[in-house]
């Protein structure tokens, strides 16, 4: 999602500490765990969620040294980002993710679900030896969230009257609840106010809605190297994300073709012209910006630091990714 | 596993009470859940371990109406083990569990991967919501020995050098850990001390083991039709139980046999007699004696109750099962 991880610098230490911290947290109960964490934990990841985390840890300390619990949280919201990941891909099916082969498919279903519920697991562990009860129902909302959102994606597969309030509400289960609810959590062990609290949790939210918006965008307009899959993979599957919604509005063969399930030669190649040639990658565009602007608004109302102009730059890096 | 479920008259109201507040805690979050937990809560379970927690709950309220969160914590304790049975029965690709079609033979392996997850994710937060940090220690602990468990199953499949002493320590993950860390955890509801709290977690933990191993005996006295299954099953998928580990001691073909995987006609058969012969039942039986012993011991630290000697009877029937 980030070849410009120079934009963490701030906090390219902490995710230094983080990278091996985890490793050794996943890895020290078992040597199959372990070996599954080399692999989850090695490759790829660009840890975003936890630089966010530590950003935010960061600002709301004014840049006084961040704590040890805000390390650990930051953890904590890999791990439960790591084992939704490879839940969904038991769940999906999929062999490749970030260009490496999936954990259920180098080390079978059975393993796969195992270690995802052994992350969880762990997760709910560690996040209880925060010892501060908000946390813990912030985090275990999340991990509902997440369940509840990749059913409802299951649910809402090749259904071409899904609104893009549904499409939205799916995105915040999947995407943002964990960047809005793990970033609130930082602000709390800082001891903001609830106040600072809100904030912080609405630029989380519509961060990642944006960013949940923008890889949805880029299914369609990058190229396949770039994605590390087929481009239209989630179009494919029967997800339909914004820019096809949008594109369902003003050209209704679409629906012909999702509708028969991409079945005749060269549906799928249609359906993907039909979407660029509409105006559903700009409205969708539009609607990233939007979110992303929402997000900045409500992190400036932290007090001026280094990290929070980081989390400004990132709100806005993420529209860019799309020029 | 209990047929005598009248040995729960004490805790009858309770758990009529705990199987109506199940089903809605599980199914208002979406239909497809709710056919789920329809499924899930309705047939067949015993509910032995939530009767455990009410139980314990009252014998330390000394018969003063329990609380909410007892109640709670009971509804918690059964939805972790339905959540783990339902991710076990993917894992090992059962097809029918208390002579029930399993949730992945029937909803497809993708609605049994989210619905576990689902059922552990509102666990956590349930728990978090009984604002006691102990117990959200004590049972995201069993969540993780839960997947730990199951992984080291896995991995000793078909291991004839597996001691005991690993046996046990599976057995503790698997089963026993959740009774004695939720039994420990309604102890702590009730504000008993820190060694009064031990002594119900020894209780939970010995009647644990007891149940396991009775269980695993049964898989070779049993009939296939109070098992629900064939005769041999954990064998025959490779998981040496204590009535296995000790006939090994005396069959040295048992191991040629568990060792070509009961490739040729009428190994099982012979592997399952050669069992039978020998003093593995008799010694587990011992064992699992032992084991019941040790509970009541423990459970009789408690003040005197009617919860109290139902919790010592259920330990004594445990081994009479097999008279």
């Amino acid at each position: 999602m980030f070849p410009a991880t120079s934009l963490f610098a701030p906090v390219e230490a902490d995710l230094k500490i983080l990278a091996d911290n985890l490793k050794q947290l996943v890895g020290n109960r078992h040597p199959i765990l372990y070996a599954a964490a080399e692999h989850l934990f090695g490759a790829g990841g660009k840890r975003i969620r936890p630089a966010i985390v530590l950003l935010v840890s960061r600002a709301t300390m004014q840049e006084q040294d961040i704590n040890p619990c805000h390390r650990r949280l930051a953890e904590i919201t890999e791990m439960i980002h790591t084992a939704s990941l490879v839940h969904d891909d038991v769940v999906d099916e999929s062999e490749i993710r970030r260009s490496v082969a999936t954990v259920h498919n180098i080390f079978g279903n059975r393993i796969a679900v195992l270690a995802g519920d052994f992350l969880f697991a762990q997760s709910s562990w560690y996040l209880a030896n925060l010892n501060n009860l908000e946390v813990v129902k912030l985090l275990s909302e999340v991990i509902m969230d997440l369940a509840v959102g990749e059913i409802q994606q299951g649910l809402n597969r090749l259904d071409t009257s899904t609104s893009l309030e549904i499409y939205l509400q799916k995105s915040y289960y999947k995407t943002a609840s964990l960047i809005a609810n793990s970033s609130k959590a930082a602000g709390l062990l800082s001891n903001v106010t609830t106040e600072t609290a809100e904030y912080i949790y609405s630029y989380g939210r519509h961060l990642g809605l944006a960013f949940q918006i923008v890889d949805d965008i880029l299914d369609f307009t990058s190229s396949s190297s770039a994605l590390g899959k087929p481009v239209g993979s989630d179009l494919k599957s029967g997800n339909l994300t914004a820019p096809v919604l949008f594109a369902l509005e003003e050209k209704p063969y679409l629906e012909v073709l999702i509708e028969r399930e991409f079945a005749q030669e060269g549906d799928l190649e249609q359906a993907i012209a039909l979407i660029k040639n509409s105006q559903g990658i700009q409205k969708s565009r539009e609607l990233a910006i939007k979110y992303s602007k929402i997000a900045v608004d409500n992190i400036e109302e932290l007090t001026p630091s280094q990290s929070r102009q980081t989390l400004i730059n990132l709100a806005n890096y993420v529209s860019s990714r799309l020029e």
